[in-house]
C-alpha cells in the first residue's frame, strides 16, 4: 500500500511516500518558505536525481498541490494518479491527554488538536493546516494522525505530575507529556527483535539524541519515564536547548538582563544548549572536531553534556529497577561514538562492556557493547516516517 | 572547648552552646520576630526547663544581648561568663566560588560574603547581620563562617555548568552551587565511620530529606553531584517547593494567569511542593496520615516524591559508576519508614535488601539493609550545629 507521509512545520513541509509493503520508499522531498517570498521545493525519487524548483506556495494547500504533482509527474514521478496512494499519515506534535495511539482523522480529532495548540503553540496549528490541505485536494483518501506524545501516555502519574499546585494539572493540563514518542516507539521495538526477546517483557532505554534530544525508559513495551515535558525544552541538553535547569535561574537573569519571561524562554530554546556553553556549534561534528582542536570551553560542553545523559539513565535504570538493553538513536546517537563510549563509561556497575570496533561506526544498526556484556547497548537508526507510516496502515486497515 | 554557634535568619536566630570536647549540648534557643512587634526568645539549658521571655528586639544585636544573658545568667545560664566561650561558629548559606571550606572572620572575608548577596538574597545579609553583631558584642572572640555551599565546591564542571550561554557563568557566575553542605559531610564522614572503611574510599549518596531536600553524590569524601542548583529551588520535590520543573511552565502559567516570573518564583518555592500536589500538608506526617485514610491525592503527591528521589539516587549511581552506601537524612529521611522503604524498593538492581524490622525506626542510626545487602543503607541523623562545631574548633585550633 502506497502511504503518504507528511510533516508540517510551520513555513515548511516534509513528505515520503512509502510502499507499506516493502517499506521502501518511492520518493521523499521537502517544501521550504511557504508562506515566504521565494518558496521552493526539493524532490527526488528513490534512485534518480534529487530536483529543486522555485513554486509560489502561498500556504500549506499550494505545497501540498506541488507535491501531487511532483509526484505524479510524468517523467520523475513515481506514481501514475494520487488514487494509488492509500493513506496520508500526518506526524502531530502534541495530542494531549487525549491521544494514546494514532487515529484517524474526523472533525471531531481535529478539534481536540487544536484544544492542544495551547501546548504546542508552534506545531499544532502547523500541523492542523496540512491536515486540512490533505483533506481538501485527496478528499477520498483517509487521514492518519500520528502524535508525538501518544507513546507516553503510558507513564503512571507519579512521572508525569510536576509538584506544583494541582489546579494547574486539573484545570489546565500541565504536566509531563514527552515527545519523540514515535521515535522511542520505533527504537525500542527493535531492540526487542534484535535481541529476539518478548517486547513485552523487556526493560530498554532509549537515547535519541539529535539537535532535539530525549531520554525514555520503556518497561514491557510500555513508556514509564521520559525526559521532556510539558514541551521539549526539558530534560537533557540540546543543541541549543538548555534542558532542565533550576528554575529560579529564570528569575535571575530576567531581572539581571531586564529581559520579559518570554525572551528568556526563547534564550533557553535557541541560544543555550551545547551551542551556548560551547560557544562553538550547536552540532555535535563541530564540537567532536573542536575538542580534537584543544578547545577547552567545546571539552566542558560536551563534559556537560554526558553528565547530563548519564543521570537520566541511571535514574531511568533506577525508575524501572534493573534494565536489559539500552539504545542510541537520532542524529548524534547514530553518528557520534565518542558520545556513546563516555556514556557507557559510567555504567560499568551495571556490566555494560563497550565493543570499541563495533562503537567505531555511524549511522549503522549494531551492537557495541560486547557479547558477554551483561546489558545489550545498540545503535538503532531511528526512521519516524516508516514508523508513521506503519501506524498509518495499521488504522487504515482496522 | 565552648563553642556557640549561631544560625540567623532574616528575622529569626537560632543558637546551641556546644563543649566541642564531649560534643554535648549545653544550652539552646531561638530569638523570633526580630524586628517586629512582639519578639521573644526561647531558651533551655541541657536537662533543664525551657523558658519563653518577650523582650524587645528591634536587630540582630539585641537578639545576640539577649542570648549572652540567658547563657550567663545566674540561675539558668550555664556559663558564669562570655569569656568562656573561645569561639562563635555562623552558618553561611552562600559562599559562592570564594569559599570552599570553613573560614576565620576578618574584614575580606565579610566583603566576599556580601558579594554572594545576591545569589542568596534572604540568607545572606541576615547572616552577615549576626556575625557583625557577635563581633560588636564579643570583640575577643574569633568568629568562624561554615558555609552550606563550600562541600559542593568539589563539584567538576560537568557538574556544576548549566547549558545556558556561558557569559552567564563567566561573568555572573550562574552554576550549580548545591547546599546543605554541612550535613551531607557530616552524614557521609558518619556512614565511613559506622562502615569502618576510608572516607576516601567510598561511594556514598546521602538523601537529606527534610522540609528542604537535597541529595548529594560523596565520592572518596568529595561532592560530585548535587540535586539543588544555583538556589535551593532546584532538584528533588520538597515540603513546598517544586525542585526541578520543566522551564518552559513558568512561562506557561505566567501568561495564563497574568502573574510578574516573581510571582511564578514564589509560587514555586511556598506554595508548591508536597503541599501543593497534595492539597493536604508539606509535613510527610500528614501525608502518611491521609493516605492512611484513602486521601488519593496525598498518595499520588507521595508516589511524586518517591519518583523524584528514586530518580536522582539512581542519577549519582551512574554518576559514580556504583555505590557503596545509601544514607537517608533530616526530618523526613530519619522519621518517615515508608519514604525510605518506597526508594529502596526501586534499588533491587543494585542487590539492595531492606532489613523492615530496621527500617521501622525514628531518628536513630541504624543500618535499615540487611547484612548481605550489597550496598548498605542507612539512617544517620544529621546534626549540622555538632557539625559548625566542629569545623569551628578545627579553624580556631590551626
Amino acid at each position: 500500500m502506497e502511504v503518504l507521509v507528511i510533516n508540517c512545520g510551520s513555513s515548511s513541509l516534509k513528505f515520503q511516500l512509502i510502499d507499506s509493503d516493502s517499506e521502501k520508499v518511492l520518493a521523499k522531498g521537502i517544501c521550504e518558505r511557504i508562506g515566504i517570498k521565494g518558496s521552493l521545493i526539493t524532490y527526488q525519487p528513490t534512485g534518480g536525481e534529487k530536483e529543486v524548483s522555485n513554486i509560489d506556495m502561498p500556504t500549506h494547500h499550494e505545497a501540498i498541490d506541488a507535491v501531487i504533482k511532483a509526484l505524479t509527474n510524468k517523467e520523475t514521478g513515481v506514481i501514475d494518479d494520487m488514487s494509488e496512494v492509500k493513506a496520508v499519515g500526518h506526524r502531530v506534535v502534541h495530542g494531549g491527554e487525549y491521544f494514546s495511539k494514532a487515529t484517524l482523522v474526523d472533525d471531531d480529532v481535529i478539534k481536540k488538536i487544536e484544544e492542544c495548540n495551547y501546548l504546542a503553540p508552534l506545531h499544532n496549528p502547523a500541523n492542523i493546516i496540512g491536515i486540512k490541505a490533505c483533506m481538501n485536494l485527496m478528499p477520498d483518501t483517509p487521514n492518519v494522525v500520528v502524535f508525538d506524545t501518544a507513546f507516553h501516555q503510558t507513564m503512571p502519574e507519579s512521572a508525569y505530575l510536576y509538584a506544583i499546585p494541582r489546579k494547574y494539572y486539573d484545570e489546565n493540563k500541565i504536566r509531563r507529556y514527552g515527545f519523540h514518542g514515535t521515535s522511542h516507539s520505533f527504537v525500542s521495538k527493535r531492540v526487542a527483535e534484535i535481541m529476539n526477546k518478548p517486547y513485552d517483557e523487556l526493560k530498554t532505554i532509549v537515547c535519541h539524541l539529535g539537535n532535539g534530544a530525549s531520554i525514555c525508559a520503556v518497561d514491557g513495551g510500555k513508556s514509564v519515564d521520559t525526559s521532556m515535558g510539558l514541551t521539549p525544552l526539558a530534560g537533557v541538553i540540546m543543541g541549543t536547548r538548555s534542558g532542565d535547569i533550576d528554575p529560579s535561574i529564570i528569575e535571575v537573569i530576567a531581572k539581571q538582563d531586564g529581559l520579559s519571561i518570554d525572551q528568556v524562554i526563547n534564550m533557553l530554546n535557541k541560544e543555550s544548549g551545547v551551542a551556548g556553553l560551547s560557544e562553538v556549534s550547536s552540532d555535535f561534528r563541530d564540537i567532536t572536531q573542536a575538542i580534537e582542536d584543544g578547545n577547552a570551553k567545546a571539552k566542558s560542553a560536551f563534559d556537560a553534556y554526558i553528565r547530563q545523559v548519564v543521570r537520566f539513565v541511571g535514574a531511568y535504570i533506577a525508575v524501572m529497577n534493573g534494565v536489559d538493553a539500552i539504545a542510541f538513536t537520532a542524529g548524534v546517537g547514530e553518528n557520534n561514538k565518542f558520545v556513546r563510549a563516555a556514556v557507557m563509561e559510567h555504567l560499568g556497575y551495571m556490566g555494560v562492556k563497550i565493543n570499541h570496533e563495533a562503537n567505531d561506526s555511524r549511522g549503522e544498526e549494531v551492537m557495541i557493547s560486547t557479547e558477554d556484556s551483561k546489558v545489550k547497548v545498540f545503535v538503532v537508526p531511528t526512521n519516524e516516517e516508516l514508523a508513521i507510516a506503519r501506524e498509518t496502515v495499521e488504522i487504515v486497515n482496522k
